[in-house]
Parts: structure tokens; C-alpha cells; sequence
């Protein structure tokens, strides 16, 4: 396979050339893809469709099941091969092949990168209604009342709002079947993909995607791309499709304040010995004023301004508050009623776990010796992980307190009123693609059509994803294309696809692929 | 035994009113003991008093051994039987015996109750150095380099820097052979006690006293006292002899604030979802200011005043404070530098545990549900209990905060902006006797002699002892008489016995028992 890596380094350089070049003029652009047709065909060819899907879901997947993980690479990479695809698996040592695919478009100008992965979460079998492995055809979600019932004979009319359960069916092996259906329909009407394609599909997502990196690194010259697509999660609550234009980044800190070395009776010296849980409470109460905005000093300066067109994309968010409120039976929110989008655009900070000596029946008459919190801190574009850190311990040094990175001995205790140890937990950016980014408005207008109506543009999702490694590692911008129902029971047991989201997805993925160039 | 009860009862009516009436114009009292001749007969007999309080020490009293307790109890019976007591165990359903014997003093004004327990704390025989129930004599303390050796023959030396190691040893067995040798050496030389003694040794204080109310309901007639010696505890860690003339009370609060109804992410939700270990943090920070001092509005203002000979006391008790803090690593203390004995003399308001989600390896990147705190209160005269928790529910319902009773259900959570739940512990009031108090008198007197010195006065200790049974319900005064040693090893393996804290005792309760009346 490495004419082909050879091949496209070569022309990796003009393409981003070409592009670059031609995004900086581009006019709006039009699609070519008649997606009628491609309705049509879907229609004729459902069964297909979904006989396919069955099969994917049927492999094990999980990281208990390498063997599994490695079948569902080979079956990816067969199915792009058997579409015209230069497609191979690439390895690393300690992780589940990549799957690497090229379709090049005679004459295109611009690649897409299309990033899916294809492990799952672990599975926990007895918590299931049917084994996680064995796809079931539901008529609606278990939720709504749907019943199972066989897969559909060919010809005959599927409902969208037919469910199907099996692990990963939402996440995040449905864009695979929804892509391959897109280039089959293409080709069904005589057209094809007018981008080159670069297709990556991981293995170790659900892990951390601990090697990615280190494939980044190997494989570089098969990545070049102008624009990663990030085919994973779901679309929004409302059921409205949406693209998500970056993801928050994620750091870290783990503080323990430290009292006596042993522990003290309440009694014989409570309120003379310095109590650490009480000063940890008095050290937390300090970082953030009533509404939960902090104060650490200097905590939102580096936020990168929004342009108006992100700044109106935030504004027109749907907002879910009022029954997120009611769900979760929560009268009051943090923020002085900011919206939840509002609240994600600038970083947070959060007490994951606090803990000191123990509470309830097991609760002593003791001074505890340590407390302890862990806080974790969500990034957005402007921020660095380390800077947002170094601010939180010069805060906590205003509080007085000296800084240790490992537990005290006692010369140290005896040098120092205040101790605090601090440990910095890895970190890493957010990512987010400016919506007005001339790459991105393509993929936009092909939303759009393949949705039928204006898609959602979130302009960050509040959680985390080291998509950083995309932006920052091989310096392509990204977005986010999520297809899957928001039900989808993701990470749970009864994970699920709604079929008319397969169908969004393959309108959406062969708009995409066939937008003019 | 009926006689004794229907005896005492008559006479105790007298001697209340007798003593009042002689207390009320108590000049100094000289002691008519000769403490030379107790010394001497003590040196003549220690061998058998040592097998005596081996013996003792042999027999299990942990309430895993419901036999030995019994067997315990019928020991000292017998043994204050043959010195001529009414003795007999008083029983109640559930509890081990109370040792109950009297011993009237011909013509004697006053009854000194005293209180022994013979219970012990449990025992994990794998960390004593020997077995708990099989006394072991050393030649010093083990820490100090000492080494087992034979229980001494007749008329051998008995070095009183001697230790006996076993369970009780301290605590609180040795009161028991002293005040038998006490007993023995005062007729050894032709005297007998001059004050009428009302022996009362427990069998579950260890438990907390679960049934002595009851007891003490029960059998209130053969307790009728003018002051009870609480025979208990270590002297002071100066190793100076002290008595003690109160506890604190004791009282406590659980807290659990809420947040939204199930774990959220903190990616899109933090900062937004209100977060109860932040605000638990936030609530406690308001409770108290930088030096500890308690902020809640009133906590100090039930205080008894000290009387000036009191707040004398408290001024001569000797600081430990500058060892203790490089003993246990502590640079600073709260109270803005007040001694220990001054921050014992308020009520406490101690964090004794905290707990939200998890922290460290298991943490996990959520916005906790429930924060909780379990605090304890300790109070000192003049607070109630109950007051001193309303003070602490009003400060709360300040912050805004409305209070449950039980975990909130839905609607309760959608009607309130800020919840808590408040679990209040049941509390017991401090005990503190004045030390001038006539009724004090005698006993300073008589432990000045037995001590070659003056006793440190101790107004009250830290800790909480539930002494209000004796104060409230049998309406007596209480002072604490301690002789063990403070490194006695008290509820840990080891524990032990200095037997020169024991020829104190001996000493100690001859002085007491035949002071002048």
C-alpha cells in the first residue's frame, strides 16, 4: 500500500495550496447532489441498508474484545475498498488498527478528512434487554412503547421511526453504514464524491484515544486534509440536526490541605488545631462568588472574543433551561441566569469530589488529619491548560498557603502555616472552528439540505474531546457532524439508532461528499 | 441486701442536710490521716497489691466477654465485701451489673460516692505485644527501653517506675486495687474512713453509659451522695497529679446539601448546575472566621461566667502547647494564639468529616449530587444543647437556605432554591463544679497531701463524658480524680499502668477517704 502514501503526500501540498487559495475567494457555494435521488435510492435499498448496519453492530467491539475490534476494522476497510477506496489498516503496537481509506475526486481542489470511531463502551450483558451484540428492530424506542420485530423484507416500507438496540449503534458506528450508503446512492445516479475523501477510523476512542498521537505522528503523510469532519455524537435534544463547530478542552487540580499528622480528639482539641476540612471549605468559598462565576483572578481574561457571527450562533442555541430545570429539580441555577450555552463558552471550574476523614454512621469524634477536593477545570479557545492552572495556585497562594507537590514531612509541616498540595493533572486546549470560517461554510449549506431546514450551529460542546490533536498536532481545523438521536442511550446499556437518523445521515454525508468544489 | 437500702435511704436525707448546713461554714479542713505510716504499710504489702491487681487484670471486660464482665463485677464485690461493705451487684435487663457497696463511717457528716467502670475497650490481641488478659510486669515503660520481668517476691524493691501492661490497666481498672489498699492501709494503722462511702463501679461506660439513667432511676435510694469522685482518666502529661472538674457536653449536626437529581456532566453542565460541594464549602466558610472563632450569631453567649478563683485556675494550668504543635507538625493554631485549656473553656463547632462524590483515583468528571459535613458541637457550662443546634439551623435559614428533616423529593427540590438537610444528634449538657465550691474543698485538700504538691486544678477537659446523669438526674456535684499515667496507652494495645501512679492512688484515696469531717 505505499504508492499510495507516496501519491498523496505529493499531492497533499497542493491541495492544501489549491484550497487555501480558493477558500480565500470562495463564493457560496452550490450543491450538485440531487438528494431526492438519493432519497430514492435509500427507499429501494433500505433493507440493504440496514441488513448491513446488522452485520457491523453484530462484532464485538469493545476493549475486552481485541479480536472483535480488529474484525470491525477489517470489515470497514473492505466495505471502502469495495467502493473504489485505497484502503488499508494501519498499525501501532498496544492499539487497535486505524482504519485508513483515500477516495480521490478527479479534479477536486479540497480533502475532507472523516474521522469515526469504531470501538465501544464496555458492555455489562445483564443490564440489557437483548445481548449487546445481537442487534434488535424495534418499532419505536423501548421508552415510546416500541415492540421488536423482524428486519424488514426488501420492498417493504420501513418506518424512521423504527429503533435499533445494540452497542455502539448510536456511537458511534452508525456514520459507517450512513457513509457507505451515501457514495452507493452517489454512484447509483451517476455521480461521485467531488472532494477527495480521507477516511480514519479509530479503535481507542472510548480508551482516551490514547495513541492517536503516535499514529498522527507515524502516519502524517496519509492525513494531509483541509478539514476534519468529527463524525461522532448526537445531534440536539430537539431532535434538530446540528453542527458543532469545537469541543471545551480539559485540565485538572487535585488539592489536599493538611491539619495535624494524626488524627485528634474533637474534644481535647477541636477548634485549637487547625481543622483542614474547614480550611479547605474557606480556601473553595474564595475561588467563586454567590452565582458560581469565579474569582480567580485573571480566570476568563484569556477567552478568545467571538466573532458576531459565533456571538449570534450562541443567541440562537434552543434554549432546553426550563425543562433541564424541572428534570433535573433544580429551582436555581449558577450564572445569574445564563443560559447553559452561555455558561459553556467560558471556562469552568468544578469540584468533581471532595472528601475529609468520613461522614454518617462511620463518622468519628476526630479532627481530620488531610482534606481533599478534586476540581476540574473546562477550557475554551484562548485558554492554555497550564496557564489556567498557574492562575488557580497563585490564588491559592493569596490565600497564604505554601505549595507542595508531595505530601509534607514534618520539617516541612513545621516551616509553614498553610500547606496545600496541588497536583496538576494533564491537560489539554479546546478546539473550535470559527462558523464564518470560509472551510466550514460548505459543509454548513450541505447540512442545511440534507436536514431541510437551517441545522443547529453550536458553536462548542461543554464537554471534552482531544480533537486538539486534529487542530494542533496536523493543524486542521475541524467540525463536528453528529447524526445519531440524542436518546441514543450512549455509553448505557440499550444503546440505540432511530432509523430516520441512518437516513439523515446518509442525505448529509452524500451532500457533503458532493458539494461543488 | 434490702436492709442497706431501706438504712441508707433514711440516713441519706440527714446527711444531705447535715453536710449542707457544715459545708455552708466550712472552715479548712485538716486531714488526721498519717500518709508516712499509708507509705509504709504500702511498701510493706506492694507485692500482694500488685498480685492483687494482676488478678484483676486477668479476668476478659471487654464487651465481647459478657462472662468475664460478671466475673469482674463479683471480684470487686467480694473483695469490698471483705472490707466490711454492704456490697452487691445491682442489676438491670441488658447490662452488665453494677458494683454497688456502702461503707458507713461511724458519726461521718458527708457520703463520697465513688465511681469506677471496670469495662474496657475492645482488644485485636495480634497488635498487644503480649496477650491483653495476662498482666505483664516491666522495668520501664516499653518506649522508655523497659523489660518484662517476674511480679516481684516479698519484701523485694518495687521501683515505682515499674509499668504493668494489660487491658484496663489504666483504664480504668487501677482505681480499684487502690482504693482496696487505701482501705487496708487506713486499718492497717487503726483508722477507718471518716466519711461515709457509696462505692458504684460500672460495667459499660466504654458502651457510652448506655443504661446507668436507668440504673441511677432504679436505684436512686442507695445513691444518695454529697459529691461523687469520678475515679478516671490520666493525670496530667506533665505527669503533676490533677483533678478535673468538668466536662463538656456534647452535641453534633449532620448537613447534606443538594443539587440537581442525578450526577451531571461537567462538561455541559458545570457551572450552570449548581454544585452542593461548592456550596456546602460556601456555607461552612461562613460559619467561622480565619482564627476559628465560630461566627454563628449568639454561639457564645450562654456561656457561664468563671468565678475568679476558676479563671485563676485556668491561668495556672500548665501549656503543653509549644511540645504538642511540634509534636504533631503544627505551625499555627486557631484561636489567634489562645492556650488550649482558654479554647476548652468555650464551646467547639468541629468539622468531624466532609464528603461529596469521590476524590482521587475514582474521581470521576461530574457535578456531585449531595455534599455532606458531620460536625460536632462541644459545650461547656451554660449551653444547651438544643439551643446551641438552633443557633447553628437559624445561621443556616440566614444563608438562604430552608431546611428538611429528610432526603427532598421532586417537588420539595422545585419549591426551594437552596436545600439542606439538617440531622440533629441527640446531645448531653457539659458538667463543670466550681472549684470553689465548698464541697471541693476537702478533696483539693486531701490530693495536695497525697501529692507532696500542689494539684493542678483542671476546670474541665476537652472531651465529653455523659457526668449530667450524676449532676441532673442524681443532682451531685462531680470532680474527677485521676491517677493513671497519661501515657497509659488508653484504648489502644498496651495499654498500661505506672505503678508509681498507683501508689498515688493508694495515697490519694487514703487522704480523701479519711479526711477530717
Amino acid at each position: 500500500m505505499e504508492p499510495f502514501a507516496t501519491e498523496n503526500g505529493g499531492l497533499a501540498v497542493n491541495h492544501r495550496i489549491c484550497s487555501a487559495l480558493l477558500l480565500a475567494i470562495a463564493a457560496p457555494l452550490a450543491a450538485e447532489v440531487d438528494l431526492d435521488a438519493v432519497d430514492a435510492w435509500r427507499e429501494a435499498n433500505g433493507t440493504d441498508i440496514l441488513r448491513g448496519f446488522a452485520e457491523l453492530l453484530a462484532i464485538p467491539n469493545t476493549p475486552a474484545h481485541p479480536e472483535g475490534l480488529r474484525r470491525t476494522a477489517e470489515w470497514a476497510r473492505d466495505e471502502l475498498a469495495a467502493r473504489g477506496a485505497a484502503a488499508e489498516l494501519l498499525e501501532w503496537p498496544g492499539a487497535p488498527p486505524l482504519v485508513w481509506a483515500r477516495l480521490t475526486a478527479p479534479g477536486a481542489t479540497r480533502t475532507l478528512g472523516v474521522y469515526v470511531h469504531y470501538d465501544g463502551q464496555p458492555v455489562d450483558p445483564p443490564s440489557w434487554t437483548h445481548p449487546p451484540f445481537e442487534p434488535v428492530l424495534y418499532t419505536a424506542s423501548m421508552e415510546a412503547g416500541g415492540r421488536p420485530r423482524p428486519f424488514p423484507e426488501r420492498n417493504e416500507t420501513i418506518d424512521p421511526n423504527w429503533y435499533i438496540y445494540a452497542r455502539s449503534a448510536g456511537d458511534d458506528k452508525a456514520p459507517i453504514p450512513a457513509m457507505l450508503a451515501a457514495l452507493d446512492a452517489l454512484k447509483a445516479q451517476g455521480t461521485a464524491p467531488t472532494v477527495n475523501l480521507v477516511f480514519l477510523f479509530e479503535g481507542e476512542e472510548e480508551r482516551g484515544s490514547t495513541h492517536l498521537g503516535q499514529f498522527f505522528e507515524e502516519y502524517r503523510d496519509r492525513l494531509d486534509v483541509d478539514l476534519w469532519l468529527i463524525c461522532d455524537g448526537p445531534v440536539h435534544q430537539s431532535r434538530r440536526p446540528q453542527l458543532v463547530f469545537g469541543v471545551r478542552g480539559y485540565s485538572g487540580i487535585d488539592l489536599t490541605v493538611y491539619g495535624a499528622e494524626r488524627y485528634l480528639h474533637s474534644g481535647h482539641y477541636g477548634n485549637w488545631a487547625p481543622n483542614p476540612a474547614w480550611m479547605l471549605a474557606e480556601l473553595l468559598a474564595t475561588m467563586r462568588d454567590d452565582d458560581g462565576n469565579v474569582l480567580i483572578e485573571s480566570f476568563y481574561d484569556s477567552v478568545e472574543m467571538l466573532s458576531p457571527r459565533d456571538r449570534e450562533a450562541v443567541l440562537a442555541v434552543p434554549g432546553a433551561e426550563k425543562s433541564l430545570q424541572q428534570e433535573l429539580g433544580l429551582v436555581r441555577t449558577e450564572g445569574g441566569g445564563a443560559s447553559l450555552i452561555e455558561r459553556i463558552m467560558v471556562p469552568s471550574l468544578n469540584i468533581r469530589g471532595m472528601a475529609s476523614a468520613t461522614v454518617g454512621p462511620t463518622a468519628r469524634n476526630i479532627v481530620p488529619r488531610i482534606a481533599e477536593a478534586s476540581l476540574d477545570v473546562r477550557l475554551v479557545k484562548g485558554n492554555n491548560a497550564d496557564e489556567q492552572l498557574d492562575l488557580i495556585e497563585a490564588h491559592i497562594r493569596k490565600q497564604g498557603y505554601t505549595i507542595v507537590r508531595e505530601d509534607p514531612d514534618h520539617a516541612t509541616r513545621l516551616a509553614h502555616p498553610k500547606l496545600i498540595k496541588v497536583v496538576r493533572r494533564p491537560g489539554y486546549p479546546a478546539v473550535r472552528t470559527s462558523i464564518d470560517a470560509p472551510v466550514a461554510a460548505p459543509i454548513i449549506e450541505a447540512a442545511d439540505r440534507a436536514a431541510g431546514e437551517s441545522v443547529i450551529l453550536m458553536p462548542t460542546l461543554g464537554g471534552s474531546l482531544p480533537l486538539y490533536l486534529f487542530t494542533e498536532q496536523l493543524g486542521d481545523p475541524i467540525v463536528v457532524v453528529p447524526i445519531a438521536n440524542h436518546d441514543d442511550n450512549q455509553h448505557a446499556p440499550d444503546e440505540n439508532m432511530r432509523i430516520g437518523n441512518l437516513w439523515y445521515g446518509i442525505r448529509l454525508f452524500a451532500a457533503i461528499f458532493a458539494t461543488e468544489d
